[in-house]
């Protein structure tokens, strides 16, 4: 049961609607606003893995984007529910790449797929090396809050 | 000369040309980037004043946002420029009240009125009294920059 | 049962996720993003009611936003989860008006109150009468989707 | 006299003042906005060299971004002025590749360099052939407006 849920997790992409915000006058998501989304998904990434972002700035770990990118397949339409699947492409002593793909929910067709390569500084803007607890949890599986795993 | 040439710069607006960016898939200038031109609007404002929000922050004085208001009459179009006009609308012990009028350049038709009003805070968000160099200079003629001054 | 569902769901607000994207070097939600958020309220509360803007729009309705006003209580900041509840503080002939209540979900403090609101157009920009359907869905309770509903 | 104008218009980048709405709670250019930018400066690009991507749009072509990136060097920061120097890097037969460096302005040290790929198509979304006058126009060194050729 409980494996059944962590696999369900591990595959489930980050759904995100897309409002008039997002859009511009070509009737379509902005190129630029897919950067924002990739934020979104990576955030929601490492917390289902226990990290926080916002924890780790606290301990004077300060993650800046050092290279992103992205290829527009089709368009994002207003209205639309996108599916974004991220992962780990590459982790290195001071950055790791996020990879993402984004779906349009109903269709499965493919709208966009690009990275976002991070490297972790301290206060002062100075790299440094990625700690082991990171490494670790970016490698891990979602752990699910508790709120969703059923009592066994 | 001296003097045409300042009250020409008093009345004159601060021009934004509409970009993607700006719009929405209505085909319109997004409602909520109306507050966005209006911030930049009033650091122009302030900055032909001599009054720069960066010093202002290292000496402690921080301004938060505590109202915002928008009537929209026409809408912004993709490549039209528009021309901000800004007034100190009214100063308080510790508030100042931008208002603006948004016009299409061309046509000089209505886009947009509106307001911010900002009170002056210290680093803990604990609202401060403005000082008396702030309120001149709010309402000061603006200062031109030198290169703008011929020479006598 | 459904009735005990209904008004939990009544009752629902709109909860939104404070990351990067929304904030500015102040180390706050930006003041213009608010009516980013109140755009998705809006949206939600017509689509738990049927409405689609989606749908509207290929029937030739548009809404504009023709006037938005915000009240700043706090900051919102990153991280945080913030709850907005949105009712329709007012309907006329041809506008409707949205009031929404922001929160920061944890404390309950107040961080934002504001309103926005719509007139109905046609295609050409023209302002038109509200048609009965609209003004009884904007009334109505929330319809929640068949997948929220346990059969009986 | 027109060729001194000339070359100096050819290497003049376009500048762009950071404003709250364009930075984060990390105190600096949020990565996204530097795609703005480079929207920003493409189209100054265009227009100085007599291309108007409304007017290509009515006479259906339609540019869509195809592929974007950017390397982030060192962070743009409020209140800072930033240059971008833009390119045209590659023309093929239905896309143009343009190339951006963007600068701060007063220490002259490199923020960000990117690039974006633009497809054109028609009004349904297909890829047709850039015609002969926009890959001439996007070779060619900029027009100044009238305004800015002084007569011979």
């Amino acid at each position: 049961m409980r494996n059944g849920l962590l696999s369900q997790l591990v595959s489930s992409p980050m759904e995100i609607k897309v409002y008039y915000e997002d859009t511009d006058c070509g009737g379509v998501v902005y190129y630029a606003n897919y950067l924002k989304y990739f934020e979104r998904a990576r955030t929601q990434y490492l917390e289902t893995r226990g990290c926080s972002i916002a924890d780790w700035m606290q301990r004077g770990v300060i993650f800046v984007v050092v290279h992103a990118e992205a290829h527009y397949y089709s368009a994002g339409r207003y209205g639309e529910t996108l599916r974004i699947e991220t992962d780990v492409a590459d982790v290195t002593r001071a950055t790791v790449t996020f990879s993402h793909v984004v779906r349009e929910k109903l269709s499965n067709r493919i709208v966009v797929k690009g990275s976002a390569r991070l490297a972790a500084t301290d206060h002062h803007g100075k790299v440094r090396r990625l700690d082991k607890t990171i490494v670790t949890a970016l490698r891990s599986v979602p752990r699910p809050s508790e709120a969703h795993i059923p009592e066994p």
